[in-house]
């Protein structure tokens, strides 16, 4: 299993700096030396020519060219010939009916899965990398032909978790409840709150939490548990952690 | 038209009493006294029989027999035969992928809109009342067939309307901002978002907000703008604000 990916729960930290700045360090990392150009994918936004300028003025600075997949020809082509991809935020709903409708899901999935490419998302670039977006934050603003995602890993991750606040008036449901009706239906995944500030490192079979804080776990029928950032997480990517079709 | 709906933001309101307690009166003067028996729809939550309970004891209090679709050998049968409809909240994916599986969508829809059966809603129950549950604050836990909902009304509301805190630290996305990502989208319809402590009559083609707090209308491409309560919104219902297919 080569798989390599970079899972960022948000692109901007509240005091953090701009975009990316928070993971930047992670960022050059997990690219490393031998990739050049990274392809990245814009659809979450609805501008793809503002949102690529951002994302290449970024990588710039990290030494990385950026080539985005809306202005490539070919999608499915772009993403053959990738060295690294990364996937940025915006509507998850808009990004992954995107994804199906440029043929784009399942050659993402085999060059990730079976050539090692690696794979950053953040936020809901981080959704889409899950087994399905049934736990992301966004409003369904357009409808995809499914809610299965790409599934480079067999368990599902909320982005940008946020803890209840006990000073709040406003009567809707709180994260974690949620979080917790989507175990009430059958043969769900676990899920991982990724806090603003946190990110899963994936290298084969391994997972890693990094960043500056903490994420918590939520598993059917189980307590929650909190896990601190350097937490090894490579249980999560075992099959006994997927969920029985 | 006979059409008649109340459709609430919230069902229970920081500060204002048990379930339902902040809306009893309008509940009370929108069933009047020839209904007697109301059909009580719990497929939001996933404890139906507990739902029941609930909505039954406040409706017992109300001067009205509450009777439950999910405890009716035929559901479309029990729609057919309704004096009036309540649709309690929950989570809106949830709720509509059962409204779709159980075949009530347009039973619904014609006794409403036909044969003038009163219709309330509640926060999801709200939701799926209006052309589509696109404008839901609720996580996408499982999927329906289509986004397209009961269509009682020719625009869209966003419940438990929020508005942005300017303390938070949260990165993810305001409510505004995740309306103004909808209205991005071609030949999207108004969302009246109505915040907790509001809700909307609708008597044929007249429709009123009522409450104890503002709505905040979005329209694509225009500024938005603020109701008081007792507002005369009755231009939403015009066909001139049902978007282009």
């Amino acid at each position: 299993m080569k798989r390599k990916l970079l899972l960022v729960s948000n692109s901007t930290l509240h005091g953090g700096g701009g975009y990316l700045d928070h993971c930047q360090q992670q960022i050059s990392h997990f690219f490393g030396k031998d990739v050049k150009k990274v392809l990245f994918i814009p659809y979450a936004l609805h501008d793809r020519d503002n949102y690529t300028k951002t994302a290449r003025d970024k990588f710039k600075t990290l030494g990385y060219e950026v080539e985005s997949i809306h202005e490539a020809s070919d999608p499915v082509e772009a993403v053959r010939k990738a060295e690294g991809i990364f996937i940025g935020g915006g509507n998850t709903f808009r990004l992954l009916k995107s994804l199906y409708d440029n043929k784009v899901v399942t050659e993402i999935q085999r060059r990730v899965m079976e050539d090692g490419v690696p794979y950053m998302g953040s936020s809901a670039g981080t959704n889409v990398a899950t087994i399905s977006i049934s736990t992301t934050n966004d409003m369904p603003i357009v409808c995809p032909p499914s809610f299965n995602a790409i599934g480079l890993v067999p368990f599902n991750i909320n982005p940008h978790y946020l803890d209840p606040d006990p000073n709040s008036r406003h009567m809707g449901e709180t994260r974690e409840q949620r979080i917790t009706q989507y175990h009430e239906e059958p043969n769900t995944p676990s899920v991982l709150g990724l806090r603003e500030g946190s990110m899963l490192l994936v290298e084969g079979n391994k997972a890693t939490l990094l960043g500056t804080t903490k994420a918590r776990l939520f598993s059917r029928g189980k307590p929650s548990v909190e896990y601190e950032p350097g937490s090894d997480l490579s249980f999560l990517l075992s099959d006994a952690h997927r969920p029985i079709k």
